[in-house]
């Protein structure tokens, strides 16, 4: 019953700088509203639609900026593994190793990312149900590292479109792991700007009460100071501007929902 | 900015006594609450999934009841019409004239439900995108009668399924005309158990706090002293000694929500 | 294991003289093939998208018209029935009654139009699995007439879209009943336009070839002297003047569908 | 406008011995009807619903097998590769690399298979539209590498379940690459029993006559000598004493349908 934590940053790592930067402001933010964080950006973005779309700076220059903010700033990171080599050096310089949502079936990914130690944040596919997951998890879990997140992030719907079933975050929470939305890759539309993906960022705050509402442990969220500026995602990222306001509201429905468990009917 | 209205009753006019007591209780319930009641109940179960399910006690016999209903405990009322010749001598009996999911683009009944002068609880086609409904409300508006409401009840997801996309509740609200979350329709399993409709029942509760949290103007909610007993839709139905507690809850995401509304980002 | 057959006319019925036309083409080019027809025209499309567009001649104008092409034609007809009272008329002047998809699902208007003993062509619900509907015929064979035709025309697939699930077909015959698949309809993009539906005529062929390749008893095809003239379903309406050879190819995959039964594996 | 090409194997590389016989038996089947055969078998399924269920034998053991295959019975192969490193030595051993469906959007994987200079199948992701496939064989292609194959084999449709679209099957072909059909893995249901994913194989002689009839320059079907024992995806494999007669339909239905192009409406 303790606030959530705020997944947050900006989808690429674009420089040392930028990352510097959006971090400090998030921890400033996050301090504010006593609520945790943890800094995620990419070093690289593997699955883009498209080969000329930018993928950022890569692992070898990515890592050591992700040790330096969680040195310098105090704060837990976390990024995106996409091959099993890249599990431990990764582990060596942030907290949480994710596991992209395309790649939520690669088992030697999973065993790899686990069998450092580090926590997990598993992107539940857009191709997976929710008790799904429960197998995916116990793939981890067979290593002996518990320090699992599952995290709801839009289920396919159609051609180029992603749904939030909110009753997915109950049926993942049985599996006893906490459970994060992602709020703005639920506003993605896969492929639907025809080389790169769109979204509809009006519909974050949407998505991100509902889900606080039905009651989460995280909340996972893009964000950038200028995202129409931005190598990727622009169109589902939340203005950094807009993040402190934003963030005071979740807060509420965070505590609101926490206060009054979901009863059993 | 007001308080949500509660849409609610048994799914089926079982019986005068039955429907009675139902009334009272939810009456008794929403004025502790300070919550507007619409009752309602249905007296022709017109699109079962089978021959073979129980109707209900027809229109003539239903009317009546609803009628006394009104008169006796002061509260307004709502069912569903499914032929044109249906509207008027309903929209004598009732306040509210609800079209059916699966009836909501037939143009007649929506011109003749709308000539009526009551007001229209139109729920939005399992077949329907959310923007679709705006050409819905506009057959009825073309009568002159602007007393709307446009109910979101879920969408086909694959087969015997259906999703609510939390989406859908601001994308109604751009037209302009209330919008009514339905919980329990929502979680139907519809023709999952062979020759009759399943249904998720704890998932209402997660459902109508997602939609409060986003922000609706009513929330639709079907509730019967004994579901498993009743004879339609038993197995998404709240319960009605849970409603209480239910509500209250609801009424703190209610008010929560409409103290901070969406930002525009 | 006779040849399919063929149920295609223009969507509206738009003027005597159009419908005569049609129907005398309709007649020259399957007799020429050997294969069965039944013309296909409405009176009144009921269920628009928009209020605006126009829905035909109606009932009283367009019965007499129907009756007077079987007569003179010596071809049946088919038109679809919206409310129970149409059916016994409608019954009187055409041979197949057909009910539309979205309302598949009530009870009434299938029992009046099963109770006239005329032949009923059930299109199935956007909205319902292909297992679903052996409740829905049952309801018609309860009336004692078994003269039942089983549509299928698309399911709900994401927003504005519909797909064709080709294991539909089998499952249908299943319940012992033969099997249409509408060809014009099941590529639809319902609401795709904004106030009107699209539809992809370009896969017309496609999905007709693949459902005769898989089996059925008839084909529902929409044909139009200039579709894009037409005052609906112009976009996935055939052009007359490519039936002749659409249905040559067509006829021989169902010659070749029903010398080689599908095996069971 | 060549024969299809049978793309046929066990799903799970068992032994060699298992694989010579099998491969044996397909390479006569496919000599007396005239057809292209591709041998298919996976030395690793590293992505099985479950960490408990069989993996395969590995690529180390794997590849001479499946080279002396190609060696002793003069047929192509093909296997999937599920990492960058594992394309060269895979490249060296087979004819054919296959790109799996929840990897399609892998950038790395794809230019280290095209860069090898081996022929690739891309299949389609259960989470993609079928013109996304454009972009992703633009990745291939960027090598130099033009010989892609692009293979549907379902779209995500609700939970556990997938649906073929047969409008996919043009849409791919668009691109100007070769547009192959599995038959196999499209009639799974992807994590359908629990703990493994279920099949209707009933289903692969409907939607593998489907395709053909709609036009595709291969078909892919997994089989197996007994399908029930196999150690994976047994619920859909075709039993391979049903591969004759299922082949020998299909090759009328492929000519047939190259015969008759689908018309431009």
């Amino acid at each position: 019953d303790r606030p959530f934590v705020l997944i947050a940053g900006p989808c690429q790592l674009e420089s040392r700088e930028h990352a510097l930067e959006t971090a400090a402001a998030l921890v400033e933010m996050t301090a504010k509203l006593g609520l945790g964080l943890i800094y995620k950006t990419s070093f690289d973005k593997a699955n883009r639609t498209s080969l000329t779309s930018a993928r950022g700076i890569g692992l070898e220059k990515g890592l050591p900026i992700l040790a330096e903010i969680r040195e310098s700033l105090g704060c837990a990171t976390i990024t995106d593994v996409h091959l099993p080599e890249q599990c431990q050096p990764t582990a060596e310089a942030v907290d949480v190793l994710q596991i992209p949502a395309f790649l939520s079936r690669q088992t030697d990914l999973i065993l790899a990312a686990a069998s450092t130690g580090a926590a997990l944040n598993i992107k539940k596919g857009q191709f997976l149900a929710p008790w799904d997951m429960a197998n995916v998890a116990k793939k981890a879990a067979s290593t002996g590292n518990h320090r699992v997140l599952l995290c709801e992030r839009g289920v396919s719907f159609g051609y180029n479109t992603l749904v939030s079933d909110m009753r997915s975050l109950p049926i993942l929470a049985e599996t006893g792991y906490p459970v994060i939305f992602d709020a703005t890759h639920s506003v993605q539309q896969p492929g639907g700007q025809g080389a790169t993906s769109g979204g509809e960022r009006r519909f974050v705050p949407v998505l991100a009460r509902a889900a606080l509402a039905v009651g989460v442990a995280g909340v996972f969220m893009e964000t950038h100071p200028d995202p129409d500026a931005a190598p990727s995602d622009g169109p589902n990222m939340v203005p950094m501007r807009a993040m402190p306001a934003l963030l005071e509201t979740l807060v509420a429905f965070d505590r609101l929902s926490k206060a009054n468990p979901i009863p059993t009917l």
